[in-house]
């Protein structure tokens, strides 16, 4: 890819994220969510701030990327004619964004054949952005702008984990996270996307998480990998279609997690 | 207490918030940390930016308070010769800070003889500040001021549940817990001392802990009081000593809530 159609592509991710950014911020913590259940069991919140972020975005990409497929948590997709697609988590975490807690986020992946190759995590309320791919991988935050830089290897006993659990997962998958956060030196839970975005700015060492969607993970991954670490799934092999991920600080407990993890059937 | 002297002690209040706002944030994120454990066994964080943000605090209320009590979470009590304490929190959820989350806080409160008659909740990173005692709650934030009010009734079955469980806690406790969360529509964990924001802005119903010291939960018992809330131990009296602690936004789901709780041995 040249440079130029690069620079364009990065463009237009912020310009997507600039318009989820003003579109769930209309909604966030007003009276004016409109919270309604898509789950035939239980409880899975959708508010009007999710449509509203993903239809913003894609008002946006069917101006300037007509040939670009579309993949979205809320709405049908729009296959590609460019063998590029968009990826779209227009809020990730949306029971954390109902209550009110600022660790929901935006999440924005380009993608070919292969898998991503360009993220964004966004959280509109703090001011936070991480972009990663094309060479770059940036945060600008409230306090100031830097690169992002993934942690330096130390071992689990003095890791941190992050983890949806014990909210996801099957019983199997629950075991298998509860005998590598045993060993760890810290488990922290209910971060949504934010969890990778920590390990993406190298305050956290592994993210375990099963149960995910395309749109949940590939722009996590785009931006993780661009800052030095690692997302696979717990047997080692490509994420980017969802299901049960381990995102890696590095190669070292990328592998001590793996040699945990993969135990799992 | 006369509005001349009420508004002093709000203006030294904020006075202590700006000062640990500024000496956690010098070390939030950053590698000058020096992250030590403080606990015989397991992992208890703490770091210099916990020393050095209460050591700002005192350092105030050393020259402008010399008669009123300190009781803080790191460094030895004085005694109150004026009837009054401050109780500080000069990080809450270390283990977040450490991690680089954004939902530590620190917690300031004024105690008399009966317990908290004035409280703030700061969330430096983001810049949020919450502050409940002599008439008034307030919130201010990156986005805006506000007037701090709690949630309207609703059932626990539509309601919203915080905690740190399943970390903390008797497995009584968790047993507890896991009752009146399995009622409710939504739990969430992780959250430290933002969760008791979350019921003071109106996002969220209950709160439920264990394990609390008295810096832990005096401010959110102000912050959350003035706002139209109710904070009390399990079986409905006083909770500004810490142990077990329902934070809830009104009468109604307080008491939805003790009816589960009460049964705790």
């Amino acid at each position: 890819m040249k440079d130029t159609e690069a620079d364009s592509l990065i463009e237009t991710a912020h310009a997507l994220a600039d318009a989820a950014r003003a579109a769930t911020l209309s909604h966030f913590r007003s009276g004016t969510l409109g919270v309604e259940n898509k789950a035939g069991t239980g409880f899975d919140p959708v508010t009007r701030a999710d449509r509203a972020s993903e239809a913003a975005m894609r008002a946006i990409l069917a101006d300037r990327r007509p040939e670009d497929g579309v993949l979205g948590e809320e709405l049908d997709g729009t296959s590609s004619r460019s063998g590029l697609t968009w990826v779209l988590d227009p809020i990730d975490g949306t029971r954390g964004f109902v209550c009110g807690t600022p660790t929901w986020g935006v999440l924005i992946a380009l993608a070919d054949a292969g898998g991503p190759i360009l993220g964004i995590i966004d959280q509109p309320y703090i001011g936070e952005r991480l972009l990663g791919g094309f060479g770059r991988a940036e945060f600008s935050g409230p306090h100031g702008q830097r690169r992002l830089a993934t942690r330096a290897p130390r071992p689990l006993s003095q890791a941190s984990v992050f983890s949806t659990f014990p909210e996801v997962g099957t019983p199997e998958e629950g075991r298998a996270f509860a005998a590598l956060a045993g060993q760890a030196q810290m488990v922290r839970y209910g971060m949504d996307c934010y969890a990778y975005a920590l390990v993406a700015m190298g305050h956290v060492d592994l993210v375990v998480e099963a149960g995910l969607h395309a749109y949940d993970i590939q722009a996590p991954i785009a931006v993780i990998e661009a800052a030095g670490g690692i997302v696979t799934d717990w047997k080692g092999g490509p994420a980017h279609d969802g299901g049960r991920v381990v995102a890696a600080a590095n190669a070292s407990i990328h592998a001590e997690a793996l040699a945990i993890l993969s135990a799992a059937d």
